[in-house]
């Protein structure tokens, strides 16, 4: 019996049945770092790892005002009509905003809200990046396994999140609005690189021409750079969310996407790798917060950095009294 | 008394009088792997930092064929004309090449390497691309102390070190040669966006109306993207190495780079900042290879890898029971 009056095969069954109210216990027991907690968010974990599941995991991004609600909300009804099934994790890189934003997001993403074959919910906040991302990671496991198909990671486009989302998505969709010149400003540098598509959103009214001036600009501009290694060139599309429009091309690029990626073997191993540089992503950065909590070093870091910073000292032998320090303690 | 016959003392002494024979022995000493040796070269980096200097670093990459060693040669004798001093540091990350290479390199840049006020090194070889930063870095320390103005770091720009590179130059040029549309082909993604200029090589002969179309393509193409944290957007040359046409252009463009980014103070937080993060990074990859180096844990590691892969355990609790292997042995 857990703190929810359930064992954990209870609740492990409930997943498996798409028990809504037991995905979402189960997702609080990811964010909690009581180590009771956690031993069972591990045991709920690995048994959603054991089922076979066929799904598609797509991040979306985007400076605010991009209209990333309302191209989710859209997009997810355009899917949930296919009778797919739709789950929306949201990460916000402001805590504030994400520790009180269910309502919020959830009043954001429109009529997605009600619909049973959607489930929306706010990325657990987290006190480091890597908490964030571990805790992501292993909600996309719970939702997989409570037998979504299609599982989509929304970030703001202008924080840390970005890359850490990129490695646990299949495709990467960076959602921007039409505007004369500078087209990416606002866009945090290496994320069109991250791209596999992007869709300039609001292309509706008065603005439909300049959408279409902005996609041949990018087009233009994204030809010039080289190919993805899995020979993929980022897409370049437009949209309204708002007026429904040219939403289903977009999904049709991304299943044709994902069925070249299949047919080259490249979707299996880029899952596999990003798996493996999750092991040692955790592994490293639970390595050096062993290094920042234990007390000697930690006092001797703001020191020696301000040898570093003063040249009295290389940085490397600055960080080898380090590391001595921490072997002896 | 070292491996040298010199105490350090003269070692050091050595250096700042820019005695070619000691400044040589002195790198040297840094690639060396043994503690004794790099007790000393500890030493002499330390004496090194304590001397103020007013140098410019620059790192310059490009795939093979772009024209690298014939331009630096020439760039370098310009400087020297100036009554600078120059040392060219190259990096490959082709072991062999490296290894086998100071002749090599001394042949590619020509006229440079007879110059009095000209110093060319291929950078150390190392085990790891940590160890071969480290190495470049600390050399660049001794070559500031030895009264080097300009140090030139010369990478491939299809490996992993031009990430390091960029994290310890003031200035990131990338040469490339013009050629009808695909514009960055070859170059690995990331490299652009690291570019404080991308300067278009052999706009020579038949080839200068290529060249001229290839700059108003990228200016158009790199106006789209956002300036960096600096304020400065990446200018686009065309040059003529073998020819010696617009060298000079490009010399007042990386001056009147350093003028701006002294007086705004990015000058100089940029070198502090590239110190911290040289500790911070030496710090990390040191704890990693503590961990890669257990008998325990470097057993355990493939197995896990093997199960994380299989979907038999997630990534995090594979990382955990490494962490907890490690913690007990």
């Amino acid at each position: 019996m857990n703190v929810y009056n359930r064992t954990t095969t209870d609740m492990i069954q409930g997943i498996f049945a798409n028990d809504v109210t037991v995905v979402s216990q189960a997702i609080t027991l990811i964010e909690s770092t009581k180590p009771s907690h956690r031993t069972i968010a591990n045991e709920i974990i690995e048994s959603c790892l054991t089922k076979e599941v066929d799904t598609l995991r797509i991040g979306i991004t985007g400076v605010p005002g991009a209209g990333k609600s309302t191209f989710i909300a859209q997009f997810g009804k355009l899917l949930t009509a296919q009778g797919k099934r739709v789950a929306v994790l949201t990460i916000d890189p402001s805590s504030s905003r994400t520790k009180g934003s269910i309502l919020g997001d959830k009043t954001r993403m429109g009529e997605l809200v009600k619909d049973p074959n959607a489930y929306i919910r706010p990325s657990p906040s987290g006190s480091s990046l890597g908490g964030v991302t571990r805790k992501t990671r292993e909600s996309i496991s719970i939702l997989e396994a409570a037998g979504y198909d299609i599982i989509i990671i929304e970030t703001m486009g202008v924080g840390q999140s970005e890359t850490a989302v990129h490695n646990m998505v299949d495709f990467f969709l960076l959602l921007k609005l039409a505007g004369a010149g500078d087209e990416l400003q606002g866009i945090k540098r290496g994320i069109v690189e991250m791209a596999d598509a992007i869709v300039i959103n609001k292309a509706d009214g008065n603005n439909v021409q300049n959408a279409k001036l902005a996609q041949l600009e990018l087009k233009r501009a994204l030809h010039m750079f080289p190919p993805k290694e899995n020979g993929w060139s980022t897409e370049i599309l437009t949209c309204s969310a708002l007026e429904n429009i040219g939403l289903e091309t977009i999904w049709h690029l991304i299943t044709s996407y994902s069925e070249t990626m299949k047919k080259s073997g490249f979707f299996k191993s880029n899952r596999k790798e990003q798996n493996e540089n999750w092991l040692l992503q955790y592994l490293e950065q639970e390595l050096l917060l062993d290094f920042y909590r234990n007390p000697t070093t930690k006092k001797m870091l703001p020191l020696l950095k301000q040898e570093v910073i003063s040249g009295n000292i290389s940085p490397f032998s600055a960080a080898e009294k380090l590391l001595e320090a921490l072997r002896k303690s």
